[in-house]
């Protein structure tokens, strides 16, 4: 059987969600978890919709893996037992059986990424790690504009860093930004972002793009071009600090 | 001249606020900075308004210092500055001149602490150490009655613990506690105290009576039977996460 599961992490702790030889990344605790539930001797896979880098946190990222059919534990069971065998910064918020064929990764339709900016003068300890700080002062209309400009189906390959392991796509940049909305809270911007999918550092090179948009260190051109460019790049990158990742869009179909 | 600071911390990486041998509090780390600054070849001393312990946060603690005569130094350049030299989990988000006598504990007439729960079944990642975790379910009315039976003027002496250094003062233990107030948001419950003064862990003391109340483990009597006993304690204090010191009043005259 195959399980789903809904996953909330602080990333500050960890090296990212993706396995590495190092571990203490989210995949390697949860594979590590799974394994000592199932006394398999080992890790169990545990497939993810999607890698985020080390410091990014997330209140609703997505993974499945696979039950032997003799496994008798149902969806609330193992909420709470994985819980048992992760740190306090990994939480299991949900679980439920999954379509035979679901896969984490292919059938994610859309993605919502919050990123949180702390505007005010001092940021308070405990946003430490978890919001950008920009105390200068942005413009809110020219960060409203710089939000619209980049909504709708583009080539974000202005947008994408280099993965560094030789495997990064360069045929295939295309994404649809279906909104990008900026929320005004007190010293608190949180942007909003929710897409067909979002290219490795994407929301973070159009973070950065935006507020020296909104800070005027860029014209409101500068984006657009960028857009349309062939070949240049966006040559800065909000810190992980401020990144969330928040949902994932399935079809309707994929649970069981 | 003496300089008012407004000091926010994240509890979880120190020993609590008071400077001890071992160092790694808050006061420590306040005094050797501000040394460090006024280049004066060690600590320069820094009056809280209070003690809080390990693990327990602020939003508004706030502490005095005195300044030599030739500092040319304004109250913004100190805010500035303490933060250049304190660690991002310690934040000071104001400061100003003081009035000569002013002294951050003696002239302190009331504070306000502010307790938060997390009633849902699984404590989200981003709220460990910040929360204390209580998925049990609790009743809306005995919890109201039971914040309401502690506010007034009472002898606490049943909700005050020895601080374990001989000096508490067992003769005095009346409080008045002007307003306690519970407020439900989502998971979230935040208990907010705001009196004339509380003892050594009265607040977490306090807490721990009123969710066992709300829980329905205790009758709603237990609380005025502890605040009328001779010789009773209340066996249970929360945990120190849940606790933040907001804020601290002081006379209108006290700034300069």
């Amino acid at each position: 059987m195959r399980m789903r599961l809904i996953v909330a992490y602080d990333g500050r702790p960890f090296a990212g969600w993706q396995s590495q030889p190092g571990g203490n990344t989210v995949q390697d605790l949860l594979e590590a978890a799974a394994g000592r539930i199932l006394k398999s001797g080992g890790p169990v896979a545990v497939t993810g919709s999607g890698r985020t880098d080390a410091g990014v946190h997330a209140v609703g990222q997505v993974a499945h893996f696979d039950l032997p059919d003799t496994c008798r534990m149902d969806a609330a069971a193992w909420v709470r037992a994985l819980n048992v065998h992760l740190p306090p910064a990994i939480r299991i918020t949900a679980a439920e059986p999954a379509a035979s064929g679901f896969h984490a990764r292919f059938d994610a339709e859309g993605k919502t990424y919050r990123y949180r900016i702390w505007c005010g003068p001092v940021l308070p300890p405990l946003e430490a790690g978890l919001a950008w700080h920009v105390p200068q002062a942005m413009n809110p209309a020219l960060l409203a504009e710089a939000c619209r400009r980049c909504e709708g189906m583009h080539n974000f390959r202005a947008f994408a860093a280099n993965r560094g392991d030789g495997k990064d796509d360069t045929r295939d940049t295309v994404r649809t930004i279906w909104s990008l909305t900026p929320e005004q809270d007190g010293h608190l911007l949180t942007l909003t972002f929710h897409g067909s999918g979002f290219l490795y550092k994407m929301v973070r090179l159009l973070t950065a793009a935006i507020v020296r948009t909104a800070r005027g260190q860029e014209s409101p051109e500068w984006i657009p071009m960028l857009l349309s460019a062939a070949k240049e790049k966006c040559p800065h990158a909000a810190p992980p600090d401020g990144l969330y990742l928040v949902s994932v869009d399935y079809p309707v179909s994929s649970s069981e």
